[in-house]
């Protein structure tokens, strides 16, 4: 089968309005989507998408329909191959190579070629995914700069030595789902009622971790961490999202004042790019654990986040790398390097799309769920045919086929940018 | 003075035709140029651009058009401000943040605002930033995650301890130029007779260093190597560029079989997101050097670089970060970690932009010229309007105002893709 079109959209949601998505540095975002909807010889199709806060969706649409002519014609027998096209291409190389705007464009490709292949499958992409032996996953993994931390035969002995007790792990999660925490309740726009408010909700929704924006002002960090820890009590996960609004000596310090109410983690405490400061950070804040993902720009900064023991927890993004082939090798390294991955999430379809990743890692790669959850935002799910469900603190298993990153026809038409009713 | 309007053009040379610029990542470049004409209330007019290697070209245009609405109507009175404006817009950084096509956006109308600047100075780029004051130059700095690094205070001292001898620095170098090495005989294209030939030229034409590309196959690599070290002899240096073509663990076996032919230093080894990656080879091939930067993201990186003592030369790009503000910030990290800084350039324009930003370093941040060369290419030149000129293995000084980074008028025409005539 062949790629016979791509389509792309830009689909903007006015979240700004209501300041839901408020944080340290993200004041005022608009959730958007550059989406794509890739169409097969037959007329079969996969949608995929990559996740913007706005202004600028246009330039990743505009990135997306240069990538276009790099995968029409060609064959989606081998997803290996197809996310090999889109990354290596020596003049679109440039651009990058692998980061920013070319690399959420490939993301949104390959992920509607995921989406594609799961639909034909009959399968949700995890289990569509666990189906693969560990050839086949060490396959659709770009090696190109990790084989000094991680080889293929590496990749090959981890996955096998997990394949025994893969039937029972699927089966299981299947019947209990995965952990949930929630940012819902910490947005940084939200008044000290309405976190105090949600934060009692998200317990009776059987949350047992939550999530606040801290890095704006100190004072209001103090009194809002306080507020919530005395509404959840000593035993409730509480971690806390910086969105890299420091420099390495500023994290240090609000840290240390933070300190008193327990943070499970502090998340983006600086620049994405910074491996060497998360490691200073890291050592200086010690108990606190150190988490980062959501802007690391692909598999080579991740590897060294690793390789420099800068981070507690992998938060990778569904849509920031190159789709589900980058992700894989995240995964891959995550497991070697005994590192539990939280996924980002929240958005529009992130949460939809990244469990279907950390259902897959827990069956087949980490075989574990010791200090994992993924994160959940109650945010837009409508929109989605396939939206994700949270029960008792748990995601569900997504049963329907595909990688759950298709929109209603409905939205895509409302939620256009600039054309649709939404913006008028 | 506020912006009146941005226009932006698409320009490409067709230079795969010739296979120059070829290297072992970029088989079939066509330099290309996503280039600005910043006009001022006044009529006044600024050009800059940012270099591309074709394809995607009409992605960076873009950006510059998502970017120019953040501009239009400011002042330029403040060109710190002007760089930050562009940078940390809360919703556009989320497609960075401060990488890829939006960052090379920004270096697009950075230099635009800097040449305007400079025009209206009446004054070549880099003397107007030798009469700045340490206050001045540390204002137009973004020291957002540098600070564990270098801060205002120590860039401040290190800019003030230079300050006495800056007017006899400014004449010798305006006098003698700035040391320059060639890439003309080296890539990867070109047949032995040809590389041999050009290697002739390029001592008859004065130069005492060299630059090989490597990287794609190791008999050829040694072949080619032993050539150019035979028709130099020892008293050249020859560097060789392997344009990221290899792993860690290759990069160590390759340059281990170079070693013997005495390779000056050997530039982008490998991934140049892998900071702890250069560390390691570094130490591995010691004592060959080891330069990148030409893909080198931003501040953020180059910092880590220097901090993981990873690299001997820093080689940043009048284009890849955000202009000349950036740069600044660069200059500075690699003066306090007494790096020198051997620009990369070629491509469309960079030679000509690029050495105001070393003059400067010598006047002004570094007060050396130990161990530097700016990089020179003869190809594309005539296209400027203000071209690079070197005699005898040196860059003069550019004289005319502005930052040399304006095209003539029949050259956007006759190169504007897809457009112009050159691609009919």
């Amino acid at each position: 089968m062949k790629v016979a079109s791509i389509v792309s959209h830009d689909i903007r949601f006015p979240t700004s309005r209501s300041l839901d998505g408020s944080d340290a540095m993200n004041p005022d975002p608009d959730y958007s989507a550059a989406y794509v909807v890739l169409r097969a010889d037959d007329g079969s199709e996969g949608h995929g998408f990559t996740f913007t806060i706005g202004r600028g969706n246009e330039v990743c649409r505009a990135a997306i329909d240069a990538l276009a002519p790099l995968i029409v014609g060609q064959s989606l027998d081998d997803l290996g191959e197809f996310y090999r096209r889109l990354t290596h291409d020596s003049q679109m190389r440039w651009l990058g190579p692998e980061k920013g705007v070319m690399h959420l464009a490939a993301g949104a490709l390959v992920n509607a070629a995921w989406d594609w292949r799961a639909k034909a499958a009959g399968q949700p992409l995890w289990e569509l995914l666990a189906s693969l032996s560990p050839d086949e996953i060490v396959d659709l993994v770009d090696w190109r700069y990790l084989t000094d931390a991680l080889t293929p035969a590496d990749a090959r002995g981890l996955l096998s030595d997990l394949s025994d007790k893969k039937g029972y792990r699927l089966e299981q999660v299947k019947a209990l789902g995965y952990p949930a925490y929630t940012t819902s309740a910490g947005w940084l726009g939200y008044s000290d009622e309405k976190i105090e408010r949600l934060a009692r909700e998200a317990l009776a929704d059987g949350f047992t971790m939550l999530k606040l924006k801290v890095g704006a002002d100190l004072d209001d960090d103090l009194r809002r961490f306080a507020l919530v820890r005395k509404v959840v009590g000593p035993d409730i996960r509480i971690a806390v999202d910086a969105n890299q609004r420091w420099d390495v000596p500023d994290a240090i310090t609000w840290m240390s004042a933070l300190a008193r109410y327990d943070p499970w983690w502090i998340e983006e405490p600086t620049s994405p790019d910074d491996i060497l400061g998360h490691a200073v950070i890291r050592q200086a804040i010690d108990p606190i654990r150190v988490a980062t993902g959501e802007h690391i720009a692909n598999r080579v900064v991740f590897k060294q986040l690793l390789q420099a023991d800068a981070i507690d927890f992998v938060q990778l993004d569904a849509c920031r790398v190159a789709g589900v082939n980058e992700n894989l090798a995240i995964l891959l390294l995550a497991a070697a390097y005994r590192k539990p991955v939280c996924p980002h999430a929240g958005g529009v379809g992130l949460c939809e799309a990244v469990r279907h990743l950390s259902f897959f890692d827990y069956v087949a790669v980490s075989g574990s769920l010791a200090d994992r959850a993924v994160e959940y935002v109650d945010h837009l799910h409508e929109h989605f045919v396939d939206p994700a469900v949270v029960a008792n603190g748990r995601y569900l298993a997504p049963s329907a086929p595909g990688f759950s990153t298709q929109m209603r026809p409905e939205s895509l038409a409302r939620y256009t940018y600039p054309e649709g009713p939404a913006w008028h």
